[in-house]
């Protein structure tokens, strides 16, 4: 019943450190390169969706929605802010595709957004724990970085995960930045430079970490009708699922694992249908190592408790049996939180066309994208197709 | 091609001081009660829609959809944060639509919430001033009742409103509010208590602006096969509508009119297939007095600049040609500015089922909504019909 949603335009800013450069800046960058992209003209949008997580609280900028818009000289039309904490802006391109898929819409532009390197990093990581319980973590002084080192103490209790397949991860994200114009960092790091960099929250060190960053990702989504008239490449989005489970980590069963994640997943096999097996790209949500590692296993690309394993062999290296984070992922990429879950699907797309460079996956079919928010209260898991 | 959505049960908490009480509370008070009213159990809701302003500026907490959801006993399913500052909710309304309209939901929950007063004025003033464009406008200074001060001003000067219509508004609102229980203010007043009220921003007097406050709605939306069977009384969302427009004044053209509400009421009167003078009762966004004179005009209710005669005849008073704000409005009921979209709809939901007790308007069947985000840059409308 529903219909045919296609990507047919995407736009980037380089992630990283823009000083001094606003959020709507960012947006309108990024936006003009995706309408640019899809050939279409500003007018031809009907409706936009802006995922952002801490434009109030760091830019002093709520109501962006519209903001972004106007920026661009686009008014008039409904737009959307969604949020969702790091995953903002995946929940903004499930809008866009139920509003395609609706018939409701033809044209849509999907953003995501984030400014954060102006700021102080102390106030960005107590902003960024606006993402977890306030009344029962951050208030007790639980930072994300603590977060994710309780789930990497568990999963290494639990499944035997090493220090250094963590690292492995940093190793492979940042190898295959290289190779990516728009990431933030162009350096290439060896096992020892995780192991040996400082300990944020043990057992994550500083490179088992994304960093803070800045950066716009903008998508135009269209109706088949519509796609067929702009583009000869048009980017199927044949799933779109989110699922939510517990804010607090206390009231979780099992912290090796994300359940919203693992739902969503199974609903977007499901609806297209195929299979874990079948996926040929995935850009996951390493906002820590441990995280990328759980997301293997969650996405069913290995089994539970293999997920080290996974990445020790390599198969998710470009040439690898699933390749994984060919962007660079949120380590290396940078991870502008609400700009990541659109980002993400750029990335999906730009492999689909053909279009990644030294970093192309061969006859890569079918992508998959996976964008956490906050703890895993928030997921959101899209698959693509050429 | 889209299917029909009914409202099956709603839900409210009183509005008005909540001292202590977080916003995660006042979410499952009234989200209980919208369960209940619709007959429903909680597993039945296949997703969420959350719409709230300013819970990470003033609560810090984000992250706030699966949040709320969590603290009801419910996860799994999507639940997504829609922000649009004042029209934060009525954004929410328009996503739950769109999710059963297209075919994808049966039953759909949507909140609004907002907790405002536990915090002092002066930094309750601030965070709304996010509404408005940081770099051009709050920036400067101007915050809320400065910018419809500015209207205001124009309005008088454009078209002879006296500050007696606007007070008229007051009074009107504050009478009707002696009749809803949820209302924040039970307290009757009349012209000179407006007009003798100390300047806030001139001409707008206290008693020219709506309060600070603390509350949540929540509503549940069906599809039509769901609704009849939890329902003998459903009401239809016939029209669900959202504009935008510039973000700072300056670029405006007029400041005596909301660009997106017009545009927003004149897609949802064409949705609808109804004219302004069908609309039996509308709940309009009064968070200042000239705004609802300003409503009347944006909705067709009266001619360009005959908004002050109208309130000044009596006609949108209950009894009158089209009465406005039975709830008591904004300005009345209160205005915790994340629930109010939702709170819209709840109360011309009570007056077409005919439960308004002492302030039903005989015989109504046709009612609508009219929610702004900050400055105007932001608009939904919505029309029910019994």
């Amino acid at each position: 019943m529903m219909k045919k949603v296609a990507v047919i335009g995407v736009g980037l800013t380089k992630f990283g450190k823009h000083p001094k450069v606003s959020s709507r800046e960012l947006f309108a960058e990024a936006a003009f390169k995706a309408i640019e992209d899809a050939g279409i003209d500003l007018k031809d949008i009907e409706e936009a969706f802006v995922g952002s997580f801490l434009p109030d609280v760091l830019e002093h900028q709520g109501h962006i929605a519209p903001l972004m818009l106007d920026y661009i000289g686009l008014t008039g039309i409904p737009a959307t802010h969604t949020e969702g904490a790091c995953a903002s802006s995946g929940a903004a391109v499930r809008m866009g595709y139920i509003a395609i898929a609706s018939g409701l819409r033809d044209i849509v532009l999907v953003a995501g957004v984030e400014k954060m390197t102006d700021f102080p990093t102390s106030d960005v990581t107590e902003a960024l724990a606006l993402a977890s319980d306030d009344l029962f973590e951050a208030s007790e002084g639980l930072t994300f970085p603590g977060v994710f080192a309780l789930m990497a103490k568990a999963h290494m209790d639990k499944y035997g995960t090493t220090e250094e397949q963590m690292a492995a991860v940093a190793v492979k994200n940042h190898h295959n930045a290289l190779f990516n114009p728009y990431a933030q960092f162009h350096k290439e790091i060896n096992i020892e430079t995780v192991l040996n960099s400082r300990v944020i929250a043990w057992p994550l060190k500083l490179f088992d970490c994304s960093p803070i960053s800045d950066g716009a990702a903008v998508i135009i989504l269209a109706s088949e009708d519509v796609a067929k008239k702009y583009t000869d490449t048009p980017v199927w989005i044949v799933a779109s699922a989110q699922a939510s489970d517990t804010m607090a980590l206390c009231e979780r069963e099992d912290l090796t694992t994300f359940k919203a994640a693992r739902m969503a997943a199974e609903q977007a096999y499901k609806m297209a249908g195929v299979e874990s097996k079948d996926i040929d790209i995935a850009e996951v949500h390493d906002c820590f190592t441990i995280a990328e590692i759980i997301a293997y296993e969650d996405l069913g690309f290995c089994k539970k408790g293999e997920g080290g394993k996974l990445i020790e062999e390599g198969e998710t290296e470009i040439g690898g049996r699933i390749p994984v984070n060919t962007s660079g992922g949120l380590k290396a990429k940078g991870h502008p939180v609400g700009a990541t879950g659109v980002a993400q699907i750029i990335e999906v797309v730009h492999q689909l066309r053909g279009e990644a460079g030294k970093r192309q996956v061969d006859g890569a079919e079918i992508g998959l994208t996976h964008n956490v928010g906050g703890t895993g209260a928030t997921v959101t898991v899209h698959i693509l197709r050429r």
